[in-house]
């Protein structure tokens, strides 16, 4: 569908006020059980990098800001730079752990994708999604979608320690 | 906290696979029920753009996905081209609409945020918060929590047709 077709579709506006001109979508929030391991999986499988933790003890939670850059060469070292730095980026994920329920055996977070509904999944795009997804099975990392399951070979998708699905896929077309 | 305080917390691993360095955090996607009114929001409200439309009839649903830049000159014109460069982008809203949701009225998504709990919510930042709540309350958008509620006097949620929280911040320092 072309660009003018997409500004065409119902409900679109095609040419919001200037004020809207300096507003970035800077951040995905979702829960998290276990922050430590939630930390593992985004760094580790993902490739994330924490920028900002903020703690409130008073109500026993804390937040952590990731971003996921080829370069971190552009992270900026002082603090307070790097927190202002990081509120006017596109694409950082937020992590909210509520103290202690790490510690509770049935305690567990909703992925959104059975009832209620709502919040679908995260997507990580990759350079080449067969060798991302064999790294994946490599690591142990539990699939929702493997490339071969369903009619979509070309997108796969993987589950974080919560559960969240993200999905795995590549810009470029996809050989099969 | 320092980055490198940052990159010791538990479970973070300070130096992941070079394999990771090619990955994007690409998008978020969440359930819309009414298409045409999720569009007008995003579009006119927060000044986002729709790149690319995907219609499955055969499943009964349709994805958009949109993307906040303040440049829209940066945006390919080719269809293919635009696919592949908005699949590269970090900070994309990848809205999903089960088709005829819009017409059964007590239908409604779960925002995330009563139980059971999980994703949170986005975060639009912006030059000046004031301004924006200020635009917002005008346009009469619905607030979750106004910059006055609560003790985060420096933050704002406004709610999405859908109920979803959008956390509207500022990156520099906030005046009060």
């Amino acid at each position: 569908m072309s660009l003018q077709h997409l500004l065409d579709l119902p409900g679109v506006d095609a040419a919001p006020e200037a004020a809207t001109r300096g507003y970035v979508f800077n951040h995905t929030m979702i829960r998290v059980k276990d922050l430590a391991r939630s930390l593992d999986f985004y760094t580790r499988v993902l490739g994330f990098v924490p920028v900002h933790k903020q703690d409130f003890p008073e109500a026993a939670f804390s937040i952590v800001y990731l971003v996921l850059r080829a370069d971190r060469a552009g992270i900026p070292d002082d603090d307070a730079e790097r927190l202002r730095w990081v509120l006017g980026q596109p694409g950082v994920l937020e992590l909210t752990h509520n103290h202690g329920t790490e510690d509770q055996p049935d305690f567990r977070y909703h992925d959104g994708n059975a009832e209620p509904r709502g919040f679908g999944h995260l997507c990580v795009s990759v350079p080449d999604v067969k060798a991302a997804c064999e790294r994946f099975e490599r690591l142990g990392v539990p699939f929702q979608k493997r490339l071969a399951d369903g009619r979509m070979k070309h997108i796969a998708f993987i589950k974080d320690p919560d559960g969240y699905w993200i999905e795995i896929l590549q810009p470029a077309p996809f050989a099969g």
